[in-house]
């Protein structure tokens, strides 16, 4: 354990007792290969499909296991969040599932087709000014009003667990894996992807890919604390957050090293990963495979899980046009 | 059997051993279904993902079938074919799977990425004019030189028995199918599946979608001979060819009917099976859907499995943009 953290990380029981709980609801997501790619970084990828997870993205995971582990008196209050990405629309469809509300807190500038999301899936939603006093102001009140659980994108413990399911089916159906990757943001899938192959595969090692601009995570562990994300500018817009209080421990503890990506190589994984594997991703999901395509020379003939975390993009916006 | 036809049509152990000969070197697919495009039909959906095969196509079945049947004879002297679509890359590669030599005549007006499509799999390209007597002509020539045996696109019995494959694995994994479904260019896929179907399934009836831009199968199959296609525009490239005299005998006695879908609609399927199932279909995977989209009455309630054709398309020309 790490001195610093005040609390107990989430544990194989924990992890088992998520996949177990989000089955009846989560997909259990296929692994692919694609020689191409193979060939391209002269080493074996399995890549864990989560865009092809319920709201396309593996935010679900967490989201489903948050709602479904409240007392029955907390759910029936209902759950809320801010967000204007992929949580937003996870916690709205767990939430529908469990038969309870709940409500979202988005920015006045959140595009449409986010908001049509959220409220595709039964999710009220609550628009605030863009600025993080206003959301924080907003979610209060939204608290005090309908006493609602607040289910945090990632710095949330059942959150964690939940998203750690996606490497505990990876890491049972694919052996001898000498890394695991994926992207990282707030570090949600980050860090419970390292418990998971902590406890499964030691042998393993848990690095991660970051957008060069937006590298607050790689810096952060470079200096031992938290650094906050400043008006990043990144296609991955799913890798703006900072880090937070219950991810940075863990990852401290078990993630070996973070990665970090030019655009024009996630741009480049995202239209190969199009291209050859016929899978929509989304920038953020393409992020790993652009870190691999980085640094070629440390992964070389090595066998290298990738968990693709999403594949929610604006078909009109595609950004190699 | 139908009376005019003088072949005999490919059997169940036909099938059967075409998909033990493909079967180290073709991927088996997935089958994927989706509660989003099941509402918009009101329709339960199972999905063959033959985009996701080898070279992006099912036309790789029938290209590996074809060429791991020849005799050791024919094979040294390689195989020959004229195609600037999926069947082109899928020859390619099977020969070069196989170790042999293949021939691929392309019109010059044939896009690079087409041609180097085909060279990437070690295809020798032979341009010629874009006429169907330049490229009768060209064939000609390249056999009299090679002696290679010339792999037709679709009329070909063991190409029919390959692609026949794609709905073997499908009704042999999803049973008490209403529907199975496909689009129709030469008919390839189409006999093949209709030829499984009758033999696995027989209480299941074989439909195909064609763009109504293009129906010459639609009208040959109203009027009981094969009506050529005349300069077809839709956006689906790969169903511009008319049926074949081995598959229009095989679909006249085994498909339940033909139906035409708009460009519109054909555009919308391809948008909401990227958005939504987060794969990518080439227009002419996409009929299928968009045939049900446009004819919704005729299939409420049912259980339909659609093979969804091929993957490939150029990214940087997308229809919705």
């Amino acid at each position: 354990m790490n001195d610093q953290s005040l609390f107990a990380f989430p544990s194989l029981d924990d992890i088992e007792t998520a996949s177990r709980r989000i089955s009846p609801y989560a997909h259990q997501t296929p692994i692919m290969t694609c020689g191409t790619l193979n060939r391209m970084v002269e080493a074996e990828l399995f890549f864990k499909c989560e865009n092809l997870q319920k709201v396309g993205a593996f935010k679900f995971r967490g989201a489903a296991n948050a709602v479904f582990s409240l007392s029955e008196e907390q759910a029936e209050k209902g759950v809320c969040t801010h967000s204007s990405g992929n949580h937003a629309q996870a916690l709205a469809l767990a939430a529908a599932l469990k038969g309870i509300k709940s409500y979202i807190i988005m920015p006045e500038v959140a595009p449409t087709v986010k908001v049509d999301g959220v409220r595709g899936y039964g999710g009220e939603v609550i628009f605030c000014k863009p600025t993080l006093e206003a959301r924080e102001t907003t979610l209060k009140e939204v608290q005090e009003k309908t006493g609602a659980e607040f289910i945090h994108p990632y710095d949330n413990l059942q959150v964690i667990t939940g998203q750690a399911t996606a490497s505990y089916e990876l890491v049972r159906e694919i052996s001898d894996l000498d890394f695991v990757m994926t992207p990282v943001g707030g570090g949600g899938l980050l860090s419970g992807t390292a418990l998971t192959t902590h406890y499964l595969s030691p042998q393993t090692k848990v690095i991660a890919g970051e957008p060069k601009n937006a590298d607050d995570a790689f810096r952060s562990l470079e200096e031992g604390r938290i650094i906050p994300s400043i008006d990043p500018d990144t296609i991955a817009d799913g890798l703006l957050t900072s880090l937070g209080d219950l991810t940075f421990p863990i990852i401290q503890k078990h993630v070996s090293a973070i990665k970090t990506v030019s655009e024009e190589n996630i741009i480049l994984a995202m239209k190969t990963i199009w291209e050859r594997m016929k899978i929509v991703v989304e920038p953020s999901g393409a992020v790993p495979f652009g870190t691999l395509l980085e640094h070629k020379d440390s992964f070389r003939g090595k066998r290298i899980g990738i968990i693709i975390s999403g594949g929610n993009v604006d078909l009109a916006r595609l950004p190699w046009q």
